[in-house]
């Protein structure tokens, strides 16, 4: 906080310091790295990581072999353990160890892919909204957009290494990108351990450090039904990184807001993070009360559970971030610093985006609940409207549909349509009933939507009756659906859909309204404030964090917490001290059992100064060498308010040290040719 | 909002304006009601209506004849409806109706209080305090008051019309009375409708205008088991207000916060709401569940979940006002004109109390879970503590305990002790663990205490332990303990006085800091700021409300919503186009049946601009004659900003009609003989 200040007030030109940085891989600031710790980082090392390095559903993962191994979070492959798992058995819970390769099994839903090169189209799109209002220069862009990536797959289409997925990127609001990636659909699961020491301590330890989470799983992509060949892939170092030493995270941090402006914090601080956190505690009582009332339909709700703990604490903490008047005031001093320093023409674009909160303050709320699906919480909902707007969009050109039904959408819409995700109807009335009490409360019981779906109704005997009557549980009534197009969803009557098809006029006015009053003019305002801050900074500014690949670095250290000395490392002997047996601090039998023949001196995670956020689980920690020392998998309580700035004093990534991972594979596991693959390189 | 400033920078020595004022009765601004309206209000008036006014145990209420009878509001007797009930007869369910006065039955814990005389005791407190630093003032103080409290209750004790309740006020932070109240005791149930139509429109309803609540009760004070004599009472004029009429609202406010710092609610907006928000919307859903999983259970928690709704809706909008910037703004410049215009010596006290407050973000949350027991949420607990400290704090001088445990304040909680409250086992063990849950959430698992509980159990665990074996559930038990003493407590292995043996030191420790760094500091700087106010504004500041009785005027109007006119009265036939026949907005059986022999026409709500909040609950509505024209038991969606400040443009308070009262008792219910109490006086 002192430095950032220090920094502005002194009006040096390079707004990063330490540590911070989000940089993608062409404009990585080696030149800093060189004179900071006399590191030299070359075109070929950056290649080389960036090719090693994949993009999960909402993670990262990296290659550690040659036959396509991948490491990544336990805690990123949840989803494909549960769809493996039968009632009575539950990978999540016991794990899954492979002695051999054809053990591995596919995750149907998983998918990877890898950023082989990008293509920058921002002079096309500045030719193209040359002289238009912000509305329709917001369409306009929309569009451009859609159809170059359609331009992009169709083109990879007859590469020999197969097709590229291809996706618009905007980076720092003013440039934009064609991002082409090398695609993996089919995935196999290698090794797990069981989710009570992947998962150790819990929510209660989540975000903190020391810690003790064995937070890993392998994966192997394959092609053609045989392991891929990647040759780009990063060896282990098991030894792991020294004290202090320079260290890199390579990954695909979701979402940061460190360039929005005050106006837009206050919003997210008054509005949003509120009612987002109100709403998902009362769901978190409602879940944990559930799995108290019928201890067999527990493991129902853990995987949700767990989902939200995270994600409750995560918005707790933004909340006090924003609460922290200093971050607001910085903002301000920020915004008055570039308004001194660039003389605008037209109006002041950081006033401009003022209005557009003020007024997004008036259409948030129901937007959100009825366009945003907030107020209608169930997996079978979303499928209707999925069903619903497929239909419709699908029958129009494709630079006229909807972002999310764009052609290059259409095939992670069917994956999500057909993937084996089980729909537990006493959940769903859970979920669903929940939301629409929320709606209830929020819009007021005269709202017209709420005033039609209850007045005759409770929510939970209106949740009970749609959930029971609705077919879309089955698949070969969605597959059916998908198929017959328009007219098939036009002729349903299955009450979801009905749902749906009732609320979709206003629920497509509401998205309207927010895209032209909110989102275009605010697209307009930054766009200038944007070019503004790259005549005072130059290419030194880092775009902010939106799921693309970036890279940074820091070194290894601990911090000082209201005093105290956190050192960087911490060990097995501790896990062992702190297992009282009780969930969540309970050890599995495996670990257990061998205890006497571990060395408790192990190093098991560690602390480093990299700037990370959430997107970044699973990500390699990279030494200059180009070795893994380290799979990140949180980061520290400081962390958090990482999404609107990097205090270099105290944020800090929290990574498995690669020790604790041979380990157990060799001792715990017993997963030998697993370990040799690794090691073999 | 722009009154208030307009009179502000134009230095205007009235600061409040238009309806806004929470006046005690010996400073009511006659001259200015007579002056805008041309009424005269003199003493005798302003006599009549406070000896005819009632304080409950968080409510108001006011006496109808000269027999006793007592009209307040049926949501303020909800614990006497419990009281009465059994498992297959609910009172809450199914109303109350007395054929005559034999059948009228004793609310045990019910207690009234008609505010007598005060006594002015400032100049006292001012003498003991000269000279004295700022804990030491805060200590002496506080013992200073407990003492005048308890002469007062001995003096009195020596008339002949019974002894009186004393109790220690402060008013303005800067000026001190003892209250001097006549008691009763013996409170009898007369007559309630059915839950539905007194809550119809439930918690979505709560708050909102028009609106068709038949929110009212009739109880009798009794004396020496016969219908206490109560000359001074006031009589219904069933015909109502004229919109624009000038009405008077007598009642006891709970609490306001007009004259804190800017510092003061920042500290609510940051942490006390949001903590408080979070962990009420999680206990809701945890009871919503509950309620929903086993059907028979779900009048357990009825009466939870309409307390916990209202809640979150008050603590929810009060959220919504401090996020309106231009509150916190107004407040600053109400701070920067008192500066400018009272030079002061020493340190400014404002930044004393933001000082203050930012000690306080350090402390709160700890002290709020440990020594204010949200972290230890059950009825066996609160038993459990009250008896431990009750035993070490009975065995010391009155006025070196603990506030809530001086001789005055021991009958309140023999009451507490002892009433007939039913506890569930399950429903405690719900409140208990998910308070144990936050508490570890909100402090870590490594904070002391969490550690010392948690390790080895989970908070049900724990929870389930300790409701199962503590024996506090049986009023015998909690009996011997409290007459036993502390020998006995400090003997007692009951798990419950162990758990609250085990937090005392810290919870006593914890409270001492936060009085010490908190409370001293802000009560020495309030002082000092109120001695301010009264140097500019003079006697016309009205004090903050706190549960004392105050007078406010308004009149008979409704408001402009978003533009549109929202008019002063709602009427019988629109509960009827409401009444889908869905909870909440269901009519109970014996409205449907008489129907066609009601007016339709009959007013049922009315609107006002009087200024009320929490506490107002069962006013009298009163018009310069000093009749009963309306039964206040709400204010609109805008009232509950009135914590922090009036807005003479939207915040309005809702009475329930008297013409509907009337309907209801002859028409609906049969009460004939009530009817002719009520209207033959």
């Amino acid at each position: 906080m002192r430095i950032f200040w220090w920094i502005l007030s002194l009006g040096i030109s390079f707004p990063a310091c330490g540590e911070e940085g989000l940089w993608t891989f062409d404009h990585f600031p080696s030149a800093e790295v060189a004179k900071a710790y006399g590191v030299k980082i070359d075109e070929a090392w950056l290649d080389h990581i960036r090719l090693s390095t994949l993009r999960l559903t909402n993670c990262t993962a990296v290659f550690v072999s040659g036959d396509g191994l991948i490491l990544t979070n336990h805690h990123c492959i949840e989803s494909c353990l549960a769809e493996l798992s039968f009632k009575d058995d539950s990978l999540l819970e016991r794990g899954f160890v492979t002695a051999k390769r054809t053990d591995e099994r596919r995750c149907a839903t998983q998918l990877a892919d890898v950023l082989v090169s990008t293509e920058d189209v921002t002079a096309k799109v500045v030719n193209a909204l040359q002289g238009l209002g912000f509305k329709a220069a917001n369409e306009a862009r929309k569009k451009l957009l859609i159809g170059l990536e359609a331009d992009c797959e169709h083109a990879s289409a007859r590469r020999k290494e197969g097709p590229l997925k291809c996706q618009a990127v905007t980076l720092n609001d003013a440039e934009y990108s064609i991002y082409k990636y090398q695609h993996y659909q089919d995935l196999r699961l290698a090794f797990a351990p069981e989710g009570r020491i992947a998962a150790f301590g819990g929510d209660p330890d989540n975000f903190e450090f020391p810690r003790w989470s064995l937070d890993f799983a392998l994966l192997r992509a394959y092609d053609k039904d045989r392991p891929a060949r990647t040759p780009n892939h990063l060896q282990i170092d098991f030894r792991g990184p020294q004290a202090g030493e320079l260290v890199f995270v390579a990954g695909n941090p979701g979402f940061t807001e460190r360039r929005q402006t005050r106006s837009q914090l206050e919003f997210e601080r008054d509005i949003e993070l509120p009612a987002a956190l109100l709403r998902l505690a009362e769901l978190h009582g409602r879940l944990v009360q559930f799995a108290d009332d019928t201890t067999a339909d527990r493991q129902l709700v853990e995987g949700p559970l767990d989902s939200l703990e995270n994600n409750l604490k995560v918005r707790r903490k933004l909340l006090d971030a924003l609460h922290d008047d200093s971050l607001l005031e910085r903002r301000s001093t920020e915004e008055r610093e570039l308004r001194a320093r660039v003389p605008m023409d037209g109006p002041d674009p950081w006033n401009e985006v003022e209005k557009a909160s003020e007024r997004e303050r008036d259409l948030y709320t129901r937007e959100h609940l009825i366009e945003g699906g907030v107020g209608f919480n169930s997996i079978l909902f979303r499928y209707a409207r999925l069903l619903l707007r497929a239909a419709d969009e699908r029958a129009k050109p494709n630079s006229q549909r909807l972002r999310e039904y764009t052609d290059a959408s259409l095939p992670r819409l069917e994956q999500l349509l057909f993937a084996r995700i089980p729909v537990h109807d006493r959940v769903e009335e859970l979920t669903l009933s929940s939301s629409l009490a929320r709606m209830r409360d929020w819009l007021g019981p005269d709202d017209p939507i709420v005033h039609r779906l209850l007045i005759k109704d409770s929510p939970a005997s209106l949740a009970t009756r749609l959930v029971a009557e609705t077919k879309l549980d089955d698949p070969a009534v969605r597959l059916e659906l998908w198929q017959g197009g328009k007219r098939a969803v036009d002729a349903s009557l299955d009450p979801m859909i009905e749902l749906a098809r009732s609320l979709d006029g206003d629920a497509r006015s509401l998205r309207r309204e927010i895209e032209d009053e909110v989102e275009a003019p605010v697209a307009a305002a930054s766009l200038r404030i944007a070019e503004a801050r790259r005549k005072v900074y130059g290419a030194a500014v880092y775009p902010d964090a939106n799921f693309t690949l970036r890279l940074n670095y820091g070194t290894v250290q601990g911090w000082t917490e209201k005093g105290a000395s956190i050192g960087a490392f911490s060990y097995l002997d501790r896990a062992f001290e702190r297992a009282s047996g009780v969930e969540p601090f309970a050890l599995p039998d495996s670990w257990l059992k061998v205890t006497d023949s571990l060395d408790l001196h192990t190093p098991f995670c560690l602390s480093t100064s990299n700037d990370i956020v959430g997107g970044n689980s699973g990500s390699p920690l990279i030494d200059s060498a180009g070795h893994l020392v380290g799979l990140t998998f949180d980061g520290n309580i400081h962390s958090i308010a990482g999404a609107y700035w990097f205090d270099a004093a105290r944020n800090r990534a929290v990574s498995l040290h690669p020790a604790i991972i041979r380990l157990a594979l060799e001792k715990v596991y017993g997963a030998q040719a697993l370990l040799q693959e690794l090691s073999d390189q």
